[in-house]
């Protein structure tokens, strides 16, 4: 099963139009992405302040297809993908009461913080990405047979 | 016991100092509002979303004790109070790891959203006042009575 | 010469990576969206707050070529497309003195606000699209006249 | 003269109240502070990221007097005073179109960022509390003339 994040929607989520900025729904979808490191262990203060290895996203991209309101329970699900040595894309869906409302890309570069360097991924990373692509690919195999 | 609030810090609460940007402090305790509501059983969507009748912040204030960091687990406690026939104040506190690190004050006034006009609080927020001012106080009791 | 809005990158647009958080790039660019908006005459506050016609975005994509810091001062241009009766699309360049750090585009539906169906873009926004437009086409020209 | 930022309200400062989010407001007093800054040449990348010299804030307050909307042209002056060797307030007044919308005050104390111990406010931000503390007394003393 690929991880998901379940998040309700907030008032400062949302704008003047009374549903969720848009640029807000990748902020989300990043939520996703640090709980699941969270779940693998991995310590977020050490992995996101001032660290001597980053992944910065290179490219962002996000389809809406129907608004988010105050109070929605949004399940953001997360498969995460290897691109590389050095790079990994992460495919994140959003549905509420079972309804996709929006779907999103993050693509991420290895770093050496300090010099802005591409670097090799870390084991640690390499392990989750791992991880909960392989969890992804059982769902996909259990949704597969469900529809033979 | 008064109403608690479980969130983890995220990246974006962040700022490049490495800790959590003051506002965004205000911002959380704001959610532990909203999630005191939606347990009482108010409908977010309804209560947030261009609603008929509104309850705007009128004043804030914070203090800060300790910085948060990304993947801190925040506790924020919420104590409400009436303060007259169209105002109430909350009062949060936020720990981490039973250590208090910021409390906050906001105060709302309960107004006609088209006019803007004061008007006298509906009865399911008076409910939700009481319904917490009841568990706080008796959480208060519990307190002395093991410090005795 | 095509629209372009100054911005100075502040604290509360960074992350405890010290650099620009990857969503926040998004909003910045919907502000040079809303600063062109207003320098044609339109009303921001009609246009944004509970409209009956709206623009929601179906779709951005952000890429990042160097990091964006704390007082970094942005130009964004803007080039708007019409993309057919009832969408229109933004592309958007940010550059730092003269070095391109990130593309994005959003792409836009016309919708009445309550029925949230489609209908045709105003009157208003079609005449903004092709002054626009035409604005940028001229800068793409002179351009191209000065590497010849 | 007190240092004056303005500033357009964007539509990601609004909620689905249609109003700017509370906590948005200090955030835009912040803005003020850093342009201030930046204003008597203060480098703003070397001042707020991952600085050896910190000024977090201990204290924020906040009153609200009427809404602000999307597109409104806001006005936040700024009056700072140092309170000891190691700490400063910021007063804030925000206005639209001559009519104040909201106060604020932000307490810094000034901190070695390693240690997180107090230190005494270094040169550059004496002299800048000084200037601006002596341009809003000007101000002031000008405004009661005009008074008599």
């Amino acid at each position: 099963m690929s991880f998901t994040y379940n998040r309700i929607v907030r008032f400062q989520d949302t704008d003047a139009a009374g549903v969720v900025y848009f640029a807000n729904v990748l902020g989300i979808c990043h939520e996703a992405y640090e709980e699941s490191l969270r779940a693998s262990g991995i310590n977020l203060k050490a992995f996101f302040t001032h660290p001597s290895v980053g992944f910065p996203i290179i490219h962002a991209n996000v389809d809406f297809f129907r608004p988010m309101f105050c109070g929605d329970n949004l399940a953001i699900s997360l498969i995460p993908q290897k691109l590389g040595v050095d790079k990994f894309e992460l495919s994140y869906e959003i549905a509420v009461a079972d309804v996709v409302v929006a779907k999103a890309i993050t693509r991420h570069v290895c770093i050496d913080a300090s010099s802005r360097n591409k670097q090799e991924l870390p084991g640690e990373i390499i392990q989750w990405l791992e991880t909960n692509r392989r969890d992804a690919e059982g769902a996909e195999r259990r949704k597969s047979r469900e529809i033979l």
